[in-house]
C-alpha cells in the first residue's frame, strides 16, 4: 500500500511540475485581468484555468484564481515572484503563488469516531486527495491500526479540558517541527483554544456536524430529532475563536424523516460528514478557496 | 378556466366516493393492526394503502393511517363511524374518518409577493391539489385580478400591528362563516396573535424561508447572506404560537455560492418556497400528515 | 400585468445599457486571455465577470466569456467591434458581442399541456427570464387565453403530419418575418422538419421528457414505468436534424418508487420538465452556453 | 478488527433474536391484511413494522412485508410456519419468514477496482450492513491483503473467457459448499452465463456504471463524455441473463459539467457506485426488496 501511494504522489509531482496558481485579492478596478494575464504572457506562462469574482465592479474587492503552466517552473520561481511584485504594488494586490507539485503537508485530529479518518484516508490511497499526510494525531488509540498500516505516523496524546494547555503545546510543538500547513479535524472532539487557532489562521478544516448556524454547539443530532427536522447536514469550515462561526467552505443535506431515531441520524449523519469534509479539503489542497473576512470564495 | 376546475373537481369527488381514510394515534400494544383490519374487513372495505408507526414498541405512541374503498360509503358513513367506537375505546384511540370525496375548504393568505399563490393556483388548476379553494385574503390588492380571473372571491384587508385585533376578527368571521378546513399562509408577513392561532390547532400551514431551525425570525436571507452558508433552504410547518417553532411539514434546499447576493439569494430561495409549500399542504390535503407532540408523522 | 412587465423590462435595459458580452471559441495557445483583457481595458471596459475552458491545453480549443461594463456602450459598439478584428484574426476567433440591454426576441411554441409554457410565463413575469416573447404559436387553442391575458400574440396554427410543409412554411414566415432569435419548444408535440432545423442552428431549444439518452423517442414516462427505473428525469437540448441527439444544457431528475403509476410519472415529470427548461433558456438568454460538436460548453 | 466485529455481530443477533420478517406476494382480495394480523396476533406477535403495496386493487397483485416482535421466536419456528400455511393456501400466496439473527451469507466478487469492495467492508465493520461476509472471490490478487486482514476469506480464481465454463464450475461450487444467500458483484468484471445466474434467481446483485437503460453494456462513461450529459449514474439491480436488464434495486447521479474529462468522469462515477450498491444491498439484507416481473417493490 505504501509503495502504491508513494509512486501515485511522484507521479502527481512529474506530470504538475510546471503547474502553477496564482491567487489575487485587491480593490476592484478597470485593468487587473489585462496586468496579470499579460504579465503571465510576459513570462511565457499559458493561463489552463482562471476564476474571477467582484464583490462589486465599482469600489468592492476583485478576487482571482489563475492556473498556468510555465516551462521550467522550478528554476523560474523566485524571478517570477520577484518580477510581479510591481504588478501587485500597483494594483494593492494580497497575493499568493502555489506550486501543485509541492503538495500541502497535513495533519489530521481525530478522535473516537473513525468515518471521516477513513474516509480521507480512503480518497488519498486513490489518489483524489493529493496531499503529504504527515501525521495523525489522536487523544484516543482505536485509530492507530488503520493509520500506522498505510505508513502514517500516529501519534496518542490523551486530552481533556484540565491538561488542554500541556497537550497544545505539545501538539504545537509537532506541527511546527514538521512544517504542518493545513490541519484537518476530521471529527476531534476537543475544543482548540484561541492560542491554538491564532498559530494557523485559515489553515484549520473542521467538520461540524450539523447544517450551520442551525444547531451550533453540542449534540446536534439529539437537537435535530427534538425537532422534527426534515434534513440533516454537516458543515466544514475553517476554524476561528467564535465556535462554529468560521467561513464556511462547504455543507450538504440529507432527507430523513420520523422514523429516523436518534441513531439513525447519526448514521446518516456520518455519511453526510465524510463527504462535506473531503469536499471541502480537496477545493483547500486544490487553492480554490479564499476567505474573505467572515466567508469563503470558492472557485 | 372556472369551467375547467369545475369540471375537473366535479370528476374527482365521482372517482373517488367510495374512497375513505381513518387516521388513528393511540397507546401501542398487540393487536391493534388485527382490531382495524378486522373491523374494516368485516365492513366490506377493502384497504388499499396502510401505514404504521410507532414511536417504541415498547411502550410508545402507535400512529396508523388506512386507506379503504368501500362500495355505497357515503351511505354507510354514520353506520362505520358509529360501529368503529368499540374498537376505538378498547385501545384508547383518538381517530378520525376522512372521506376523499369531501374536499378540504381552504383559504389562502397572502402578501405582496405572489409567487407561493401563483404555484398553489397553478397546482390546483392542473389538478395536483385537490382541494376546494374557498377565498384569498390579502393586506394587498396586488393579486386580486389573478385570484379572480379564476373565480375564486378575494377579500382585501388592510393590516397592521396597530389594528390587528379588528382584523384578526373580521378574519376568523370570515373562515367561520365559510367553514374554512385548511388556512394557508402563502406568504402573508402579518403575525397572527395567540388567539387567532387556538381557533385553528393543527389548521393553519405556513412557509418560512429558511432551512429552520437555522434563521428564525425575520430577514432570513440577509443574514443567510452575512453567514456565507452554502445552501439556503425553506421550511413548511404548523403554525403555533412560538414563532417558527411549530411542528414542521417539509423542508428543501438548494445550493448557492459567493456570487449570489442577497437579491438573487430571494430568487432561488423563491423556487424553493414554492414546491416546499405545495408538497406540505399537498400531504397534508391527502391526510398523509399526523401532528405528534411538537413533531409531525408523515405518512 | 402587461403594465408591470413592461416597467420590469424598461428598467432592466436602463440598468445594463453599458453591460456587454464577448464570446470568444479559437484554437487553444498561450496570450489569448491578455490579449483580449488588453483589448478591453484599452477601450475602458471594465471585466466584470470572466469564464474559461480549453478542451485541452495542448493544443485544443479553447473557449472564454466575459462579461464587461463600458460607458457609452451603445455609442461605441461599431467602434469596438471594428477594432476588435485584428485580435481575432491574430487568433483566428469565432467570437460574437452581445448587448444585455438587447433582449432576444423570443417564440415559444406549445401544444396541449400548458405547464412548460406556464413555467417560462411566470418566470417572465416575475424577471427571472429576461427575454422579449413575441408570440407564442400553437397547435391547439387551450393556451391562448392565459397568452393574451399579459399582450403576447397568440398565434394558432393547427397541425399533423400531412400538412407538415405547408405549417412549417407559415410557422417560417412568421418567425423570419419578426426577427426572431429563440425559439422554445415547451412540450410542443409536432416534429420538425430538417429544413425547419437548418433555417434556426443553435436556436431551437426543446425539452425531453427523460433523462437522455435513456428514452430517446416516444412515449418515455411509459417505458420508465415499465423498465422500473428509480429515477426519471428530464432533459433540454438544442435541436438537430437527430431526434433527441442534440446538444445537452441541461438535465434533472427526481425520485420515484413502485407505487408511481404512469399517470404519476407524468405528474412529477412536468415538475422536472418546467424547471430544466426554464434553467436552460435562462442559461441561453444569459449568454452562458457555447455548442461545441455535439456538447455545450456552460458558464 | 475481528474481535470487534464479531462482537458488533453477537450483540446484533442476540438484540434481535426475537425479531422476525413475513413477506407476501398474492392476487389482491379483501381481507388479507385482517387475515395476517390476526394470525400474527393471535402467536402473540406484535407488529413493529408493515408495509404494503397492490398493484392495482381491483384484481392485481398484492405484496406485503411485516416485521413482528415474537417471545421465544426461535423455539417457535416450526409452529409458526404450519400453522401459517392454512392462511396461505387460502389467499393463494407466495410468501417466506425470516429471522433478523440470522445473518444471510454473503460473497463478494470483485476484479481490480477496489472501491466498491471497500465500502461494503467499511459499512460492514461500521454495523451498517448486517451481514456475515463469508468470502471475497476475485479474478486478481490486489485485494487480498485487505479482506484478509479484516478475517474474510479471500479466493482468487483468474478468469477469462476462454476458461468460463471451468471458473464458473469452481465457484458454484465454493458457494453451494458455503451456503451463500447472496452474491454481490462488487465491480466484478466478468460476464457470467446464463447456467451460473440460473443457479441463483434473485440472489445476485450487481453495480452497472450507468444510470440505467442509458448506457447499457461497456464503456458508459466513455459513451457518456461523448454525449455530453450533464449527470451521470450508477445502477444496483438483480442479474438476469439480459445483460443490465435485471429488476433495479437502486439508482442515483451526480452533476457534471463541460470539464470533466472521462477520468474524472470515472472518479465522480466511483463515489455513487459505492454508495449506490451500499444502500441497495442493505434493502436486500433487511428483506426489503420484493421482486415481482422485472421490477423491485421496495419496502
Amino acid at each position: 500500500m505504501k509503495e502504491i501511494i508513494k509512486n501515485q504522489i511522484d507521479s502527481h509531482k512529474a506530470q504538475y511540475e510546471n503547474r502553477g496558481r496564482l491567487l489575487i485579492t485587491c480593490p476592484d478596478q478597470p485593468g487587473i485581468v489585462s496586468a496579470v494575464s499579460t504579465f503571465l504572457f510576459s513570462k511565457g506562462a499559458n493561463i489552463i484555468e482562471s476564476s474571477q469574482y467582484s464583490s462589486d465592479p465599482n469600489g468592492g474587492t476583485f478576487f482571482i484564481r489563475l492556473e498556468f503552466e510555465l516551462e521550467q517552473l522550478q528554476q523560474l520561481r523566485v524571478e517570477l515572484e520577484n518580477d510581479f511584485q510591481p504588478v501587485a504594488e500597483q494594483f494593492s494586490m494580497e497575493y499568493s503563488f502555489r506550486y501543485v507539485s509541492q503538495l500541502k503537508r497535513t495533519a489530521i485530529f481525530v478522535s473516537k469516531e473513525p468515518h471521516c479518518l477513513l474516509e480521507l484516508l480512503w480518497e488519498y490511497q486513490s489518489g483524489d486527495l493529493m496531499m503529504d499526510i504527515v501525521m495523525v494525531i489522536s487523544n484516543h488509540e482505536d485509530t492507530r491500526e488503520i493509520v500506522e498500516s498505510i505508513g502514517i505516523p500516529f501519534y496518542y496524546i490523551p486530552a481533556n479540558k484540565d491538561i488542554r494547555k500541556q497537550v497544545e503545546e505539545k501538539q504545537i510543538k509537532l506541527l511546527k517541527d514538521n512544517n504542518i500547513d493545513v490541519i484537518v479535524l476530521a471529527r476531534y472532539m476537543q475544543i482548540l483554544t484561541e492560542k491554538f487557532v491564532a498559530e494557523f489562521p485559515n489553515q484549520i478544516i473542521n467538520i461540524h456536524h450539523s447544517f450551520l448556524p442551525a444547531f451550533v454547539g453540542a449534540r446536534p443530532y439529539e437537537r435535530a430529532f427534538e425537532r422534527g427536522v426534515k434534513l440533516i447536514g454537516a458543515t466544514s469550515h475553517y476554524v476561528t475563536n467564535d465556535l462554529d462561526e468560521g467561513p464556511i467552505i462547504e455543507q450538504d443535506i440529507k432527507r430523513v424523516d420520523h422514523r429516523d431515531t436518534v441513531e439513525r441520524l447519526k448514521k446518516i449523519g456520518r455519511t453526510i460528514e465524510r463527504s462535506v469534509l473531503a469536499r471541502a479539503l480537496k477545493w483547500h489542497l486544490d487553492d480554490r478557496v479564499i476567505v474573505h473576512k467572515n466567508k469563503t470564495i470558492r472557485f
